[in-house]
């Protein structure tokens, strides 16, 4: 294990102190344990917007907390649903009086941990709503979407829903537009390379120097089947195809597309993937209204990309367009 | 190799394409040889800034083309200087009548090629003058740091001028400021892995599972020897107390911190780095005035970070938070 880390049980908490430390301005640490992530203050009048996951995918999901977008996030430990306990502590943050609407991934422990929480909110007289993310069309077939799991996507939703509550949505017009968001994505990823967590101390799965896999989940999890590592307009034309067989791109319709880096691809690798999505789209006179190029959402040092494709309406262009302002995500 | 490339003579090439088809607002391709980027538009009226450089760094150099940042870069092959010709391109596409300043990094090549293409600019009568970045403590000691690389520190130095040129300096008054910078920027970085030139189809040096490098130059030049892989507080430590050897830094004094991560570092580990850094910096009195986080300086795949720290007065703190806007630095 390769990494410029400290005790492994320390990992996720001092990564913490070192986003509240570098950003004390967007982040603070809260929580009887200290895994709920907060904006220093709450803001006053408006729907509240959370989320909460397993550790090791940053920026997903603490790091978007910012104006326009989260309000506060639970943490986990390294690729393990957070209890309900930071989920309670976030929603309670992050209500003003207006309500509060959680992001989930679609895994288990995150859905049943904020069902809970909810529930607790709700004797606390706190509406708390949830949109899960399930935008992994590797995941599972279109038939039983409600099995995919939520990935890149997260961000897209996180981008949307926090806007809506900053343009004075309510709580039910925000879940609306975030669950419209959630429905106009789907994404699809391919590992090159495992990634270590820090307490196992051993890569989460092995892959041989010249396979791949597509659709491979950000955590490992199976994707399509193992294939030898081709040329990356190969790899994305495969990506490309089956994200456009799940939900087709018409003529003149407008896409938002983020090519996302796992964590430890160069940037100049996922240019090369944008470059062949970007001509597959144009020529089935797709818009590209919104392009977004990096790591938006990791798996630690996972070599890899993700493509994920939201189609837009005027609603979801104008909140993912409106300001909003984090670390790792700034328009 | 495992890299989502296509051929790798095309390498270069194909990433300027995809940086131009995802951000067509901000680059564009021209010069004879497609190898001068650009913005869509020169700006007039203002002191022109172009770079010019090896590929495999990105965002450095072109990456920080935009709106407070550089007019035009030259970009040479993987880890090789441009040739002339593309770097006077860029003067002549930065020229709107009032200079132009080329920040170049310590390399051969890079000097030598922008001292010809400056010299060539002259005769067209376009007054071009270059400022050098030559920020690696580990590449020479103090009483020789003439021959110290230019390493992350051009992202400073590169925003300072940018920021400076945009407010109206003129052509000296942009070089004595950018220079101001640059001998005020002191770096180090430390390497885990190697990364692989495309066309050389192998990884650049050999580096055991449980080694790391200090002082390690950006395309693997030799740093200050190995050591074993220790915490990343032990690590922080040690090239803090090197940057701290060859400008101390003490108490009242206002500096900005880089963290970089080289390719394939997880932010989260830049952030436990940052964490310790900025500790130490604190117990000195010194105030961080400004912190970044993340892969402003690559080696393409290369795991591995580095700290920059410059030292601000009034004048570089207020050009270091003047506006600016690209993919990969806005304010």
């Amino acid at each position: 294990m390769k990494k410029l880390i400290n005790k492994p049980e320390n990992y996720v908490d001092e990564v913490l102190q070192g986003m509240a430390a570098a950003h004390p301005e967007t982040y603070a640490i809260g929580g009887a344990t200290g895994r709920m992530l907060h904006r220093p203050q709450p803001v006053a009048q408006k729907v509240g917007v959370v989320s909460g996951g397993g550790f090791g995918h940053i920026p997903v999901f603490g790091g978007y907390i910012g104006d326009g977008l989260l309000d506060a996030c639970a943490i986990g430990d390294v690729f393990a649903s957070p209890d309900m306990n930071p989920m309670l502590e976030s929603i309670q943050f992050a209500s003003t009086g207006k309500g509060v609407l959680c992001i989930v991934g679609n895994y288990g422990g995150d859905r049943m941990n904020f069902d809970m929480a909810c529930e607790m909110a709700a004797m606390e007289d706190i509406t708390a709503v949830k949109v899960v993310v399930a935008d992994d069309v590797a995941a599972a077939p279109p038939e039983e979407s409600e099995k995919r799991r939520g990935v890149a996507g997260f961000v897209y939703v996180t981008k949307i829903a926090g806007a809506a509550a900053a343009a004075g949505y309510d709580l039910i017009q925000t879940q609306n537009v975030a669950q419209k968001a959630a429905d106009n994505i789907r994404s699809i990823g391919v590992a090159l390379t495992s990634c270590t967590v820090p307490q196992a101390g051993k890569p989460t799965f092995d892959i041989a120097d010249d396979e791949i896999e597509i659709g491979m989940g950000i955590h490992g999890e199976p994707g399509v089947g193992r294939s030898k590592l081709t040329s990356v307009d190969t790899i994305a034309d495969q990506m490309i195809d089956r994200l456009l067989t799940d939900k087709p791109v018409n003529s003149g319709d407008r896409v938002a597309i983020l090519v996302n880096g796992l964590g430890a691809t160069p940037v100049e690798e996922l240019y090369l993937m944008m470059r062949r999505a970007k001509a597959r789209l144009a020529d089935l006179g797709a818009e590209l209204a919104h392009i977004r190029v990096g790591n938006y959402a990791t798996s630690m040092e996972m070599a890899g990309a993700s493509i994920t494709l939201m189609h837009l309406d005027d609603e979801l262009e104008c909140l993912l367009n409106a300001g909003a302002d984090c670390p790792f995500w700034r328009n």
